[in-house]
């Protein structure tokens, strides 16, 4: 008999984030680690309004089984607000609803990626997708992120050396950088990708969540069916619904709900017509406008203390949008190391490695913060700026 | 450029059941075809006081993201019940809370099966199981089911010849064939395994709904942690709710857990307390008797007509529990072509084929009983009986 488990099971990055959580269960420690929303903007009530209307009357199908794709109602609103809020006309039957953006990153996974194909990725990544690729087994092609969106000259590069299936990217207020692409940028992404044949993952988790600026276009607004769009209500509602989605052109659609279907069937029918009748009842552009203003303010407070607290040589991004700002440490730093000390002294951060494929960023970090309140934020950055200081001088 | 699809895309069988499914939106269509629980028995107003005292409180966390394990009290709950009704000491941290069973199986294929690795399933088979571990592109060894459970001297057979990774079984009351595994069988079973490596999944979605007889034990009893139980909420509960659960031992469960952080994170937050907390506060023993109170009718009801309608060549199983029977036409009747003319009749059942990984059934029909009301039973099987002599007939 061989081994027991498959493969793929020594080609899943163990979770380093998930060992940090534990770490951050301590009360008593400032978490500037997980990339959790502020439970403040809960609309605890609402919901229970939504379900209590959900439930109250003669149709029990909230609670049967139903359709892999999703309740209509709720995907004939995702369609609508792509229109709305992007300019883009898409179909209902062009949105699956998936527990949350991490299932559409499995399905995407499941449907396209066979072993040893090739997809490009940021550099640095988003960790939920070199995790839920990674079970896929492909070889990654990392390319570096400027200040405006991926190194475009570098991906060009890649995708002409190698046959490249998908390019995974979170185009607006990116986990871990903070980094937005750029208009102009998009449009360069847009040339690229109509010379290939590529799939193009445009993971948006937090588009709306936007402090400053104009959106800039969709990537599917140029390549049309080429870009698959990935969504979640887990930023502007709660995480805790599990409810995102995937739109995607009919064909892709066809592979993505047989994957789907084999993966659970469907999602939560009671939290899908929660959502819906959520939406229904409520004013979520009100609501999202709440939860930038909070967030914005803590940028700020974040943005502040680090220029007050941190040494002068550290770099860090100051994004328009989002939960993430990024640290760059001089080289001759570790950020591993400033986190020993760092949760000593009760502060915790995500250290750079686990967001890049090919090794790297051992010099880098990134800071939440979206889920401290702002005095929680004043002093964690205190406690990091003194480390760090520390660190420098040889201490 | 190659295909742009995976591979095991092409593996997936694609589900007659949603074509079938489509067919029996139609609301004049009598449907023995899904595998849908009777909605009469939904506890509508208990969900929506567990829904209101969950987020009544002060706490918000049921909105917020959660461990990938599951709720910890809803652990607990599970673990106590395996105690209680099977005598099995199994603590919470070998509980894994997922979307139904159905994510139980896709898990387990992630984690145990690569690409042509063999594993054994029943003949027929459950098509939930065959779909979820398609994706992962085995190789299928199915094995005849007997009136008492599988074939034991097919599956030394199998055994013998193939080094076999996992052994799938639903044990009580099979889906599709109604069958369940005798004591004698059990134990058969487990000796069978003691002799080999494979890991045996032990699927019990429905062994909570027995009509008559003692529950045999659990394979687990013999086996320990190489027997993996899957269980699920959605037959005693409600389906919609989407939560199931898979029990295995540490080991094992590190890698389940380190799959289902890359699937999705983590199962619905908000639904895992509101089971919990509808089953602290209502009897769900009690409710269950009803469930079974009514299908054991609805059986009764569909075996009675069966008796009176069928022709007397027809033969089928008698289910102790579950929702679903098994008809064995005369050889020379197709189920298909019977399916045809059914539907012109609006009556709907799912034909056998689909439960064959290696083809065969095409004499074999699975009938649902727990979904209809007694009326509609009697109405639909008098379609049936009426079609069956027509086509004996030659008409």
């Amino acid at each position: 008999m061989g081994p027991i488990y498959a493969t793929r099971m020594s080609t899943i990055p163990k979770s380093f984030i998930r060992e940090i959580l534990k770490i951050t269960e301590d009360p008593e420690v400032i978490s500037f680690a997980g990339g959790l929303p502020n439970p403040r903007f809960f609309p605890v009530g609402q919901i229970a309004k939504a379900t209590s209307d959900v439930l109250s009357g003669a149709d029990v199908s909230a609670l049967q089984y139903s359709t892999t794709e999703g309740y209509q109602p709720l995907r004939e609103y995702i369609a609508q607000r792509y229109l709305q809020k992007n300019g883009l006309a898409v179909s209902a039957e062009e949105i699956l609803i998936t527990n949350g953006s991490q299932q559409g990153l499995d399905l995407i996974g499941k449907v396209f990626i066979g072993k040893d194909d090739r997809i490009a990725v940021e550099r640095p990544a988003y960790l939920g997708a070199i995790q839920a690729f990674a079970v896929y087994e492909p070889l990654f092609c990392p390319v570096p992120l400027l200040e405006d969106g991926v190194d475009i000259d570098r991906l060009k590069n890649v995708l002409g050396k190698h046959c490249v299936k998908l390019f995974h990217t979170v185009i607006n207020f990116q986990n871990p950088s903070g980094i937005s692409y750029s208009q102009h940028k998009r449009e360069e992404l847009a040339k690229v990708f109509e010379q290939h044949d590529a799939v193009v993952v445009e993971d948006d988790p937090y588009g709306e969540l936007r402090f400053a600026g104009v959106a800039p276009q969709s990537m599917r607004s140029w390549l049309d069916g080429r870009a698959v769009l990935l969504g979640s209500f887990s930023k502007t509602i709660a995480p805790g619904l599990r409810l995102g989605w995937i739109c995607a052109k009919p064909e892709i659609m066809d592979n993505l709900v047989v994957a789907k279907q084999a993966s659970d069937l469907h999602s939560n029918s009671l939290c899908q017509r929660i959502v819906h009748q959520y939406l229904m009842n409520n004013d979520v552009d009100r609501h999202i406008e709440t939860i930038i203003a909070a967030y914005k303010k803590q940028r700020d407070v974040m943005v502040a203390a680090i220029e007050e607290n941190f040494p002068a040589e550290v770099r860090f991004t100051r994004p328009e949008g989002g939960m993430f700002l990024w640290v760059t440490l001089p080289e001759r730093l570790s950020a591993l190391k400033l986190f020993d000390l760092a949760v000593r002294e009760k502060v915790a951060f995500v250290p750079g490695t686990p967001f890049f494929v090919d090794g790297g960023g051992t010099n880098c970090m990134r800071l939440n913060f979206s889920n401290a309140d702002e005095d929680i934020i004043n002093e964690g950055i205190r406690r990091l700026g003194r480390i760090m200081k520390s660190l420098l001088a040889g201490g």
